[in-house]
């Protein structure tokens, strides 16, 4: 048996975690052959429904699972963790403002940011759920100063899977014939699913499609597909999102498929003249446990009008938090 | 590829159903080689949240899924069946006498028995969560008459999973060194979890503990640890649940690992003195698809007499609900 490897959850005891920690410990991350200890943070009032999940995870006798740890602590969860799954956020309460929003989480994310700079494991990757994702991650990343930056990443993966999906769908094909969708921007309702470089079953799927239903369906539908779900299920997407979450950390550490790439938010490189710094979802590709962006790519006047408004999206964002992120600017 | 095998989910918009489909679709049933296609069932009021439920299932992508159904008809969601999970069923209600329960409860699944006897594959194999489980799948099998009472069984792995965790946990070892654990009986708590033949790192675990611990925590501790997790958790058991049909289905489907046996009701052929024809729980070995309970264990005067009081109840249980197993009596 290899040596168990650290997994920090936040929020966990949330409906996406509940998702995702029996997955995570039934192998589904890292495969059937890796041990893994989860180490789980939440805040005080919820320690009591975490110590039941505890409870379920323990009647489970996952053979994978090596052991649990519980905390309120953040530098306690976060002790050598190999993996950080930042998946607690405050939501959006009723009549809260954006930029209140973009504030409240900038402070749980600030503290996070630094509790991993200064407990978890050198090599830890760390991955952004809770929204806003993109922005969190940036502030995360900002205040950890002595981890790489490319150590950080926000997860696009649900849009991109979403819009593999739905591409499938329209063309009457298996999803696993699409390859090499992508999803630019911030994982909001301005994010882009382009399918400009999408290849189903090996032929160009932008050929397949009208421009109408590109515009008028597809890029709607997937920009709002979270909204849709919240209505037909009376509850936001969980099983899906800790579904993403395990494709996204899987394929970052372990490797994306050949000749294929994955949407992941990842600190911009001014790759596509995109500026520098910002969390920012690209195409990438992954071995070795690193993530590289996919370069020259063809962009269509079409595509870059979009890329941008999303990126003007994610600058505000870092405009309503610029006071946390004082590390960036040192 | 091979051919996908089709699994059928009954209360397919529940919070058990919530946890496992997302599993049984990423392969944690029958492995990442085994495409299936879901045919789930739920009742008319939640068609539209399993509405809900699919779509996160199609914004998954999942590579296995080959396709999914819903149908709030049985005959249609058990339509050539290799699997059928039946995890739906009526909870008790306040004020609930429990005879009316096992009535309601018994009308469900000799209807599900009757679809599964005319739509399923012949060689479908049919596990029952729904509670009260034992007494469901005997309802159930007793009304297709056209499959063999062997192709069906309830659920009691969640309860051996616990006995293995709970006493690994009390001699400090990791539950994967913990072998040949047994629960006898219900699942209820009349259930016998019994640690006579249990090996702890090959040793004989009965030796390593107290009477008084067994009997005073122990066996209480796991007869009443749904409870538990309901007042901790604020919800009851459904990820272990889940957890714990995907370990029972796909041990019976691929069979039970070696010098090892897991727990599940099966229909009583009179082993170990217990009346032929009741789905009481025995620990059993399975391969090539089939499973056997074990025989020729020596059984003390002290598991005797609490096999025999969860044997009662499962009599009684069948008094309840003579008038619903015509079949069973020609």
């Amino acid at each position: 048996m290899q040596a168990p490897v650290r997994i920090a959850v936040t929020g966990a005891a949330g409906n996406i975690s509940y998702a995702l920690l029996f997955r995570i410990a039934a192998g589904d991350l890292l495969g059937g052959e890796q041990p893994v200890i989860l180490q789980l943070l939440e805040i005080p009032p919820a320690m009591e429904a975490l110590r039941g999940v505890v409870m379920e995870l323990e009647d489970c006798a996952f053979p994978l699972l090596a052991g649990i740890t519980t905390s309120d602590d953040a530098g306690a969860a976060f002790a050598d963790a190999d993996y950080a799954l930042l998946v607690g956020s405050k939501p959006r309460g009723p009549g809260m403002e954006r930029g209140d929003l973009l504030k409240d989480n900038g402070a749980i994310f600030s503290g996070q940011g630094r509790a991993l700079n200064d407990h978890a494991a050198r090599s830890v990757k760390v991955l952004v759920v809770g929204n806003p994702a993109n922005t969190n991650a940036f502030i995360a990343a900002a205040n950890a100063p002595d981890l790489d930056r490319s150590q950080f990443s926000a997860m696009m993966r649900l849009d991109h899977n979403r819009a593999t999906a739905h591409l499938a769908q329209k063309l009457g094909i298996h999803h696993a014939d699409i390859r090499k969708m992508a999803v630019w921007g911030n994982h909001s309702a301005t994010q882009y699913p382009d399918i400009s470089h999408a290849l189903a079953k090996g032929e160009r799927a932008r050929d397949m499609v009208e421009s109408q239903w590109l515009e008028e369906h597809f890029i709607p539908a997937i920009q709002q597909r979270g909204a849709a779900v919240i209505k037909a299920r009376g509850a936001s997407s969980a099983a899906s999102a800790a579904a993403a979450a395990i494709d996204q950390m899987r394929d970052w550490a372990l490797g994306t498929p050949p000749d294929d790439w994955i949407s992941m938010a990842v600190c911009s490189d001014g790759s596509y003249d995109i500026e520098p710094g910002l969390f920012y979802s690209f195409p990438v590709t992954c071995d070795g446990g690193r993530y590289h962006i996919v370069r020259d790519l063809d962009i269509s006047d079409f595509s870059r009008r979009r890329m941008r408004i999303t990126e003007r999206e994610l600058q505000e964002e870092r405009e309503a938090v610029k006071g946390l992120v004082q590390v960036v600017q040192s």
